[in-house]
């Protein structure tokens, strides 16, 4: 028995936020003050790092769970699979529903209960739960699809990430250009086709590394300290991920017993293109290998980094020529990987 | 192999809010009309119903993850394992970190990432993740450490519950003497000793029943739309309960090949103590035998409904004879219940 990904699909949001409408924003740092350049300085200096060129926001009337309704429609329309027969909803996110304009986030019920109900299925044996993972989210309930296969508590599942990041930034913070909201979802199944997950690979450092990704207060000191935002320590992250990353790579290819040389595309977590750049140039490393051409897809310089939806839209685009250059055969070996908020590092090797 | 509890620990806040606290609200319907019946009515009506006389709330410094952490060091010590050696950290929660006197939930990161943090465990094999699953979500988490050992991606999970219900409920809803805070924890391990669970059973009713429980405004209609609390459909939640809680654990017990006979303990969700007790007669009448007494240890008279953390609090209370009248002794088949938000339901059915 193999364990492939039958369907997917993914949402991203029809209104496109380009970087010049950060111009009039007020940038602080940290502690408050006044970033000392003009604003067209720090857009230029963050694309540069970034290579984020624009972002999608969410319509205002639509939610996180929507968004994943969406993605998950489409998932199942890919797979032809009558949706009664899916046996777990996995709902990876990270502030649940947060309303436009509004500070709460709203999880009760969860979102994969949203999405099974918007999804009008039935079947009271198809269970729904959501997870928090940070980014990684998505590859880790791929993983825990997985796990309830194996175990042969489930043959079919459902695993989508879902984010409305856009509406739980700090206006003050220069992050705030990063992230972006989207959706994207798979079906994951039992199969006797060759292929599928050939290894997996999960770690979370907590110790030191909890909180660089946290909520926090705006860098308007001004402002509520009872309102929080989503926050980062960029440079610790950048090197955390530097020195762990590319090493679980290397120990989910090694364990697939897979030759680095036969792999034939990385889906990264969209974070930051210098950070992915650094990760793919490390991992080749390890290998004393060339990095071979066309090997990684990117999509953040037009999508930024929506979390969890990054990597599985990612795939989506590739898989339905959507992204210039970039194409799947059915054999090719290729690699997801994500890090985020814990922080946590999962990666799986799969044969197309 | 078997998968057994082999460790738990509970939280139970030190702060008694008994029903009395109440006498000086102000009551209102949902339509935000007033409730015609004075306080001290209201309250005795609402105990003869609930069963509850007095409920906990964590100290105004502490918050939902942090009450987890003290129920986990408990349940890890209990277990006599070192920490080091937990393949995964599986914390259950609704609505996060809320803070004292704030609105915003907190989950960034995950609650699992900060017990993680907090119990000082090094060792980034040990993966933390939250689910989101209603107040079920414990045996949830414990139908889940059984994946992943099952699938061979685990032998020693770490399951925990944790919720501060009595930040997100609108006081002007009778409900909120409902909600309760605290917390409960349980190592759960492969191990060739005898007994452990013997089947389980899950179900996801969200078709009608999604919003049965929801995130709704205050009865309150002058305070702010945008803020919202736990809201409830009481009256749809009893009736669903009843008819498919008594249903889906006779579908477990009979999987599991236990004869309802001998059955000496059952740990249902404390939602309400007329609801339970109403699950129970269903149930054994569906067997058509009588209910044995003393089989159903209660705690909500003191404790209320905590959410996620009643059912193993109430299991680490009769484990360590701190609930009158009731024991356990090796080899007793017990089972495990939970209804809520979702609506799901699910149980499973233990040999002790």
């Amino acid at each position: 028995m193999n364990i492939k990904i039958t369907g997917t699909g993914s949402y991203i949001p029809d209104t496109i936020e380009k970087n010049n409408a950060f111009l009039e924003h007020t940038f602080l740092n940290n502690d408050g003050s006044i970033i000392n350049y003009p604003n067209d300085v720090i857009i230029e200096k963050f694309q540069a790092i970034t290579g984020i060129a624009e972002r999608r926001y969410a319509e205002p009337h639509l939610n996180s769970s929507d968004l994943g309704f969406f993605a998950a429609e489409k998932a199942i329309l890919d797979a032809k699979i009558d949706r009664e027969t899916i046996d777990y909803i996995i709902v990876a996110h990270n502030f649940g529903d947060v309303k436009h304009n509004a500070i709460q986030s709203d999880m009760l019920p969860s979102l994969a209960t949203r999405i099974k109900h918007s999804l009008r299925i039935k079947n009271p044996k198809c269970i729904a739960y959501d997870i928090l993972f940070g980014c990684p989210g998505w590859i880790e309930g791929v993983i825990q699809a997985k796990a309830f296969i194996k175990a042969g508590m489930a043959k079919r599942c459902l695993v989508i990430g879902t984010e409305t990041l856009s509406r739980v930034v700090d206006k003050y913070d220069r992050d705030a250009m990063i992230f972006s909201d989207g959706a994207g979802a798979t079906v994951i199944e039992a199969t006797e086709e060759a292929g599928g997950i050939l290894a997996h690979e999960t770690a979370s450092h907590t110790y030191d590394e909890a909180y660089y990704l946290h909520f926090g207060n705006s860098n308007n000191q001004e402002l509520c300290k009872d309102t929080r935002y989503i926050k980062m320590e960029g440079r610790k992250i950048y090197e955390f991920a530097l020195v762990h990353v590319p090493q679980a790579m290397k120990t989910c290819i090694d364990n697939s017993g897979v030759d680095i040389k036969d792999v034939k595309k990385i889906f990264l977590h969209q974070a930051n293109e210098k950070m992915d750049e650094a990760i793919l140039k490390r991992l080749y490393r390890l290998y004393k290998t060339e990095i071979p051409e066309g090997i990684m897809p990117m999509s953040i310089q037009k999508l930024g980094n929506s979390s969890v939806a990054t990597v599985p839209t990612l795939f989506d685009l590739v898989k339905n020529n959507k992204l210039e250059n970039h194409s799947l055969t059915k054999g090719d070996i290729v690699i997801f990987a994500s890090v985020g908020a814990g922080m946590h590092i999962n990666t799986f090797v799969y044969k197309y």
